[in-house]
């Protein structure tokens, strides 16, 4: 019996129409030739001026990476100090050693002609960043590899450009930790936003409060030298790496380890479940502070960076209402709101971080007043920014917007700096397009398609009314106090086998928003690089494409799951908090199913998608039979897939998307074959048919029938 | 346009034919019953008896296994001494804790039935390997999931069942050697060779010596901490760690470090190719013994185990040779040879162990006497062991013997415990069939496969004659000197990305040699069982499977890699060392061709072979047909790999194979489609197309040819 799989052709379907190089991010200038450079075996590597160490070693590590990919045994493979261009080569030449921190230069410029290869920067992270683009520029034909001619003048936009990583959740291990670093340097990031506590546990090593790594890790955490070894790998790539210490709320393992610090006197224990728990530290005790200010002093000192995040996010607020001493000591001083005495306790962790040296950065609660929703409305809509938050806050303190856009104009407009990571929730597995098209600095008359979690938005429809108007939303001067942003992968529902999945390759595009120019916004375009670049970050260990297979496998026991691939590539997870609502999720819970193993964004329902939009622009009519054997296919599939779900009950989602989809083709083919008298009953069909297969089904959605309604829906007879 | 693979589609179709369970290792006794225990959501766990912590974790472990292969949502999933079973479930019962040592009890007994499941074993490391043999006994059907009926009583037949990694040649992470000892648990695996140091590089942090790490590791070695994790991690899992520091010889990396404890004064630098290189500790120094003394004791320190290895092997003596003072030092003790200095070298070297409570392990050098082939053949032959070795090695001593069965028979008749890795060098990419045929204790009248590199079996004749006329090589009490044996890793030629292909799965089925009764010897049943036992591997984090089509994406760029899949399937690299007399190949040559793509003795070339056997069978030859298409898929797909690698210039091997494929397949058809006139001739040249397709290019071999072979030479007109 021979196998086959339905997933769409398209190679080198869309090279043809590129006008851009195959690069992500795109760089800020650039200048195609066709002079390439051509790869030998004498390749060689010299670094003039004054580099960090560092950059000798991605030398070195570009040599490898290049050696791979193109089966090259090169004469030399070590850059040091002493390396020279044989013949010809890459001449690299930076004027001072670059420093891992907000803010230093990363600008490059590289030129490749047929004789050679220059990349000049200011600083050795500038050059890292020019081989990071040389390394996309590999090319090849029946003579060999190259490198595409290009003359490139790149600089980023954003000095800020970060990935969350939250640990309580699903811990995620040093290999992991490691190949994200690795991907996020290949996409030009430079801010590992590390997560350290939570509700679910506290995930490094405290020398000076053990019961935090001891009793609410179970026993997962990084040990300091685990902690070095992280910061030394993201060090190397320029990337720095900014911890968060969840508190006063999030703050459950802290508490089951040190009870003395809760609000409230119960039993604790460390979180399984996911969401927003009561338990909160007490600020109104000076013991507390003592505790936080050995504890925060220690994290200081093991993570350099100057910024420190000390979250201040979704404080419930319960757990002080419910303790009378708490309420007396607001009375007391003066302070009416839960917000007033977190601003309190803010100030208070701030100074010990000054103490340390360090500028604390915060989710934007730490800054918005608590005032109801229509007064704020009104505030806004006025452009009494200054009424909405609490200027007190000194301005050197750094806001984290997650709530959306009039949290970050706000805090802007006050003189806050500030990162922007509404629209970059990753863990919420929403199209590429949607956050590639979501700007920290929202582009001239361009709208941003809104969030599906209308709670999160209350301001957003007066925010695009006014993008619509042309309006400029802020001055020249609080535009720069936008830093950049970030992706946040929350992971609650990943575990290590599947958060590559989630994280790319779609972060790619939120790092090309953050590093590219805003006009730089082709969707078409983007979706062509995009896909280039996550074969490039498979093979820097990433998991997100082969993981699949190997997920059906352990599901089925079977070598060939094809069969079940062919359904799961038209699969995405539901997008949102969805999976949240149910209360069965744990970290021990089985990640391993069909919602697991499907992804965000597939490429092959693009490609489907595509492939019917050209169907479509034919002028003969042999696409239909292209389109019947398919839709054959799909039918034979099924009888394959169900034959195999009989006997494996955790393929019960899967096996119903099959049926779906089978479906969805036998209503196809009716309509491509309906006589005159039945083809408008049978395109009526089809839409009901294709409204009821995309519903989910094991919180995931069969994009079959969305990918082809176009096509199908302008059918007419002929 | 479709895809389509041409695997051929063999599932259950074996299934049928099946005696055994589908268990690897086989227990030493079971009893099927078609009684099989229901898993539900309210599955529990209960220890009972004095276990070691290790018991919960790994029985919490097995919990969480369980419901990433079945997606069941269990009501509790962390098990402790707390733990009770609910309604039903595993009731554990060990009798005391288990000492990770040579030779603790690793029995156990295990009863499934529908009403619940029981499991006792007199030490925890025991029920740790019973959990391991439940875990494969799960099944499904549309009811759900259950655990098959069986009664089994267990126990290992060997009690050291190992495997080497070097860790000098490619450095291996810590995640992939965790991901190796979770393999090595799951096929009862008990011994992890770790082998530190050679003419490459030295691999763990010392105090003592810190430019052992410093200068002689290129920045890859394990830190203290991280020796701890990996040996916390083994113990979890009842598995020894058994160090070596390979010396006099392979020990270029000690010596650049502190150049002073070489036998010759020269320019020395880590050795960055592979082979038997000269540079020596000199054996004449006092400062010899003074360092290691130091540093043999700190690894000693850290390295609980009771045995230590200290190599031995393949001394060249060169270096010996060339230092006059050293030749004065032999003259003066009377030291006549190059294993006489050794042997008083390593009488020193055991000394300092001996000091700290360790058992030296040694290659077989360390015991063998340098005698010429002809005189060494004569003792062998007249059984004149004793004459062969050094008998005043004290008996402690356990050798490892890597040469052959001489070495092995040698040291048994002479009292010392031994160790085989001969037929267990799985570097060398050898069938799952010869290491599993191959028996410590040759087994009854069989005759060992001679193994393809003449020079390690200078008295393997010898040997194969009296297994023939089945003389017992060993008493009774001879055998029980062997211990067992360990499969070897040597990494010269492998990546982090391509050891997993090259260990799983055939290493599990030495373990089942190593650890089920001797006449547990059925190939088909073995490969059977290996197959199913190989998807499970992966489920543990192995890549043999995955990486395959990674590498594949990376040297093309493209998503979809099917037709060079195909391709690959049926691709081996050459077996034994003929990678290793090119002299091109170092740690940063591009292990990312062809040859590393491909796998020792693939499945899908044993499938098609088996497919083919099935058509010989057939009565009818309706099955030519299907034959026919096979061969037209081989001929259609040849022309897409043309394609691909006309712009790929990495895969030349692989298009030159594809050409071949092809080319098999056009001669196949013209035998299958021949006139009477022209069978005869047709076959004559198939043969003549079958042996040169076969020919290795690019260091591997296409195998579709002999696959098919038996059955195209038999057929006939009809």
């Amino acid at each position: 019996m021979k196998k086959w799989l339905f997933i769409l052709l398209t190679i080198g379907s869309t090279a043809a129409v590129a006008q851009t190089p195959d690069l992500m991010p795109l760089p800020a200038h650039y200048t195609l030739s066709s002079n390439p450079y051509r790869i030998s075996r004498t390749f060689s590597i010299e670094v003039q001026g004054e580099a960090d160490p560092r950059m000798y070693r991605e030398a070195s590590r570009f040599f490898q990476r290049l050696s791979e990919r193109t089966g090259i045994f090169f004469k030399t493979w070590l850059v040091n100090a002493t390396s020279r261009i044989n013949e010809s080569g890459l001449l690299i030449k930076v004027q001072r050693k670059g420093k891992v921190e907000l803010g230093d230069d990363e600008s490059y410029q590289l030129q490749v002609t047929s004789s050679g290869i220059q990349l000049n920067a200011v600083t050795d992270i500038g050059a890292i960043r020019g081989l990071e683009t040389l390394i996309q520029l590999i090319g090849s034909d029946a003579n060999g590899y190259f490198f595409h001619g290009i003359t490139i003048d790149d600089r980023p936009r954003f000095s800020w450009r970060g990935l969350l990583i939250s640990q309580p959740y699903h811990f995620m291990t040093m290999d992991v930790i490691k190949r994200t670093l690795d991907a996020m340097a290949a996409v030009k990031m430079n801010v590992l936003h590390f997560y350290i506590s939570d509700d679910q546990g506290y995930r490094i090593e405290s020398k000076v409060f053990p019961r935090l790594h001891e009793l609410a890790s179970d026993g997962m955490y990084f040990t300091y030298e685990q902690v070095k070894e992280m910061l030394d790998y993201a060090h190397q790539r320029g990337i720095r790496v900014v911890p968060e210490i969840d508190v006063p709320g999030h703050s459950t393992a802290i508490i089951y380890a040190y009870p003395h610090l809760a609000s409230v006197k119960r039993e604790y224990t460390l979180q399984d479940h996911w969401g927003v728990f009561d338990p909160t530290l007490d600020p109104t005790k000076e013991t507390t502070y003592t505790f936080l200010d050995s504890l925060l002093t220690e994290v200081a000192s093991l993570f350099p960076d100057r910024y420190f995040h000390i979250g201040g996010d979704e404080n419930t607020g319960r757990d002080w209402k419910r303790n009378p001493e708490i309420q007396s000591f607001m009375k007391a001083k003066g302070l009416n709101t839960t917000l007033a005495l977190q601003n309190y306790f803010n100030k208070r962790v701030r100074g010990i971080l000054e103490k340390n040296g360090k500028t604390a950065v915060g989710w934007d609660e730490v800054l918005m007043k608590e005032i109801n929703d229509s007064t704020a409305k009104k505030y806004f809509e006025e452009g009494r920014y200054d009424q909405l938050i609490e200027t007190a806050v000194p301005k050197d303190m750094v806001i984290q917007s997650w709530r959306g856009m009039e949290a970050l104009l706000s805090s802007a407009k006050n003189g806050y700096k500030s990162i922007l990571s509404k629209g970059y929730y990753i863990d919420l597995v929403q199209p590429a397009s949607y956050h590639y098209l979501n700007d920290p600095i929202p582009f001239r008359n361009e709208v941003i398609i809104p969030d599906s979690e209308a709670n999160f938005n209350r301001f957003e429809s007066n925010i695009v009314e006014k993008i619509k108007k042309g309006e400029r939303l802020l001055s020249e001067n609080e535009e720069k106090l936008i830093l950049g942003g970030e992706a946040t992968m929350w992971t609650e529902h990943v575990t290590t086998e599947t958060m590559d999945s989630r994280i790319w390759p779609r972060t790619g595009v939120i790092a090309e928003r953050l590093w590219s120019p805003p006009h730089v916004r082709d969707v078409d375009d983007m979706y062509r690089r995009m896909d280039i670049l996550s074969i490039q970050l498979e093979a820097l260990g990433c998991t997100h494409i082969k993981n699949r297979d190997m997920m059906l496998r352990r599901l089925t026991g079977m070598q060939d799951v094809h069969a079940l691939a062919n359904v799961v590539q038209f699969l995405e997870p539901v997008q949102g908090y969805q999976r949240n609502k149910l209360n069965n999720f744990t970290r021990f819970s089985p990640y391993t199913l069909t919602v697991d193993i499907a992804a965000p964004d597939q490429k092959e329902v693009r490609d489907l998608k595509q492939k019917f939009q050209q169907f479509r622009q034919r002028t003969d009519t042999a696409w239909k039979q292209e389109a019947r054997e398919l839709f054959y296919s799909w039918i034979a599939n099924d009888r394959i897939v169900q034959d195999i779900a009989k006997r494996t009950p955790a393929l019960a989602d899967l096996a119903q998307h099959s049926a779906h989809l089978s479906k969805l083709a036998i209503s196809s083919l009716r309509v491509l074959n309906a006589s005159p008298a039945s083809f408008a009953s049978e395109k009526k069909e089809w839409m009901t048919t294709a409204d009821g297969v995309k519903k989910p089904i094991g919180h995931c959605e069969l994009k079959a029938g969305e990918a082809i309604r176009d096509v199908i829906s302008s059918l007419s007879l002929q």
